[in-house]
């Protein structure tokens, strides 16, 4: 939805991303000269991180997760361990505390997924996180795509992609109980005369069964500040984008193109439609990789630094690419390798019919997105950045680290200050306020159109969420 | 063991005893004035606590937790929720960050129940604690007794007693697999000129398959201090007493007298002995509540006033009471009270024949242990410590705290610098040591006779740990 017409210039909302590991997305990148990626065990990484996080005007941190390694790329997990691509990694939920502990506005996104570990504890757990941080969390809920992942969970081999979507509906569903419905908003009294911490009557059991999982109640925490935390979700697929309809506030998606970009919000504002919530319900964040310099020049050097730092084989291996491109002949056509490997095209999505090996390795070696990368000047990238929110619509960055924290200070001192020239980012009120305010111009507690809001005043007593059929 | 022929005083564990909730056991007492247990939701709450721990010359903070309400009394859990009977609760693992984060010497215990969960997550949740505090984080090993636990994890009600024991038996082969047997002591090698962060031969997968679990591996998390956190357990019953006598190195228990508590911890060693460990590896802690005054008077004041502030429904309420107290003739027995509502003598464990509803209501409102408890002036106290160290072989305390901070603070300031004059409490190292270095004269990893070391090298070749059997 282009706003070049509006009054008031569209607000970016502007996330670091991070993951609890070595090497995140850029991969070969931890050894460039200064880098902490190497600290990410250490509190003080963190607390470090948050500060600078905070002071240089981002609103939140987004932290990626997996649980399992990825072991696709030449049958192993060679690659992976060799790169510290997401392995070592640690949890993300447990550096959220010692952030929170040095920051008063920033927000904390964390990823968590749906298939494998029990609703119960992990909203109680977001609670924790949500009265810890007075109401700065949220929740990327994600599925797990890693057949590693389900077998550190005792399971033969992944789940149906569609399957997943089943079990995280029903998830959602038991925790929207849990954190909406099991405790009303006055149920905690401290009453020290009358010797009562909270009134019985306004405490209740959620009795949830269903096909996957069957709970009591009730919730072991009590009412936090934004009781659900904000519903992030990334995806891209037709099943994630039913689920996004129903459940997303911010949906971290992407696209090639404008276009590309466009078509894919539009079909998760529809199928928000179909759920009773209106299309400005939902917002969008895209991956950005951002290469900012005092002049051209210096951006150029930056870059062409971080391009030889790269690893093309940690790249691969993230992407699980099926054949082994860097032993292959550089000007084998790399349909005709998927061929030689038994291998239909699709098995490499996104790669034309005439693309060489060659070709194919050094776009793999550039580390970026077709469209939400920019190299240049404060001016360049402000002028990009505000392409992306005026000609796409999207409605925020999750900003791709190459250099800890050079990506984030220099983004700070020297993109922050032209984005607010230009009315683009807003100065950091005075007063903390919780992420779903800081994100929406919106209470703390989620709309009532949202799904979960139905279990206000009691979790046993609303109709049940019909379950979503995938497939 | 008594100790008092050694040449050296035995020195005293010194953990505070907290859970992350209003009323963890002095049921009624949030009320006194200046407590501040209602701020157990607040970061600087966790944080204040954790500074005035280690300033104080405590060893650790000991975090008790349950995942489910208490629900026996009067048929349902309004007493508990009424009372801030450990609910409302927090998670207890997202505090110790922000704890970690302001100190350098407090050990951290969390307690984590081995019947709901998945071993593969937790597993990463202590590594990246451990990570995150250089080694000072302890596990204290249940296997949950509340109904309400089990049924808010998908179970029509509590798994039996022995089966939850060979359940937490393979969750705890599971970890230690993960923990010792997965990565190499250099695995990670961090050259960036060679472009390696980790050595793919050093990191395995764990491939374990059991009754309970399956489990691949490898583990995500990179080696950590302790790899293993130090291993608490609460316990006393036969079956406990032989998993303690594989796994524990510290367990929380204890005794009406000298004698009982002799017993128990001489029949963990001899549990122990069974699988080629040596007594004293197992230390052995028991909850103690400890009211010191500069004089008698100020003691004997400061008792009389929790006394009355103390809530005798809460303590029912805790102890799942069967029959209610409260509204039963105050001369009846107890024996004909349990009979009326058609339950054995048994259903009430120690309480005497001849015991009356009066006297047995009166017991409770004491709140305390009959033989680790004492009210005086820090001689008096100290004294008291010292028989416990040297007549009964109790190697610590876990304080249970009946006003927070004060109990914390006023043991700091009178009992810390009489236990330091007497020899049982050393003055704090200036370097920081991990958990099992500051509990043990030991290195910060577990020795070779506990049964994880077994997994060092490999944990897929490594004859695996066979099954305890209960019941």
């Amino acid at each position: 939805m282009p706003s070049t017409t509006s009054r008031e210039p569209k607000q970016l909302i502007l996330n670091l991303f991070e993951m609890n590991t070595v090497s995140h997305i850029t991969h070969g990148l931890w050894r460039l000269p200064g880098n902490n990626r190497h600290r990410f065990g250490d509190l003080d990484y963190w607390t470090e991180l948050a500060q600078l996080a905070e002071d240089g005007g981002f609103h939140a941190v987004f932290l990626a997760d997996v649980v399992g390694a990825y072991d696709t790329f030449r049958g192993g997990p060679e690659t992976a361990i060799r790169e510290g691509l997401q392995i070592p990694s640690n949890d993300p939920l447990l550096v959220v505390p010692a952030m929170a502990a040095v920051t008063r506005h920033l927000g904390f996104g964390v990823t968590f997924s749906t298939t494998y570990e029990p609703p119960f504890a992990f909203a109680r757990r977001m609670s924790t996180l949500d009265h810890l941080t007075k109401g700065r969390v949220g929740w990327n809920v994600v599925t797990s795509y890693l057949p590693n992942a389900a077998r550190n969970f005792g399971l033969d081999g992944e789940v149906p992609h569609d399957r997943r979507y089943e079990i995280a509906d029903e998830f959602l569903d038991v925790t929207y109980k849990l954190w909406e419905g099991s405790w009303d908003d006055d149920a905690v009294v401290a009453d020290a005369d009358g010797g009562v911490w909270s009134d019985p009557a306004k405490v209740r059991r959620i009795d949830h069964v269903g096909e996957h999982f069957s709970v009591q109640g009730p919730h072991l925490s009590a009412p936090s500040p934004q009781r659900t935390p904000v519903v992030f979700q990334a995806t891209g697929s037709p099943a994630g984008t039913r689920f996004a309809g129903r459940h997303a506030e911010v949906v971290f998606t992407g696209g090639r193109t404008a276009a590309d970009f466009r078509g894919n919000a539009q079909r998760m504002r529809d199928a928000a439609a179909l759920h009773g919530r209106s299309g400005d319900e939902l917002k969008f964040v895209v991956q950005a990789g951002v290469i900012v310099g005092r002049t051209e020049e210096e951006a150029a050097r930056t870059w062409e630094e971080y391009r030889r730092h790269s690893s093309v084989e940690g790249i691969l291996a993230h992407r699980g690419y099926p054949i082994d491109l860097p032993n292959l002949p550089p000007q084998l056509r790399v349909v005709d390798a998927l061929d030689q490997a038994g291998l239909p095209p699709s098995a490499l999505p996104g790669v034309g019919p005439e693309t060489t090996v060659g070709e194919a390795l050094r776009a793999a070696a550039e580390q970026r997105e077709d469209r939400y990368f920019v190299v240049g000047t404060p001016t360049v990238v402000a002028d990009e950045i505000e392409r992306w929110l005026d000609e796409d619509g999207v409605d925020g960055i999750n900003l791709r680290q190459y250099h800890s924290f050079e990506t984030l200070t220099r983004f700070a001192e020297l993109v922050v200050p032209e984005l607010r020239r230009r009315g683009r980012l807003a100065e950091r009120p005075q007063t903390p306020s919780t992420l779903r305010e800081t994100l929406f111009s919106r209470k703390a507690r989620l709309p009532a159109s949202h799904p979960a809001a139905r279990y206000r005043g009691g979790a046993n007593l609303a109709a049940p969420l019909a379950p979503l059929r995938f497939g």
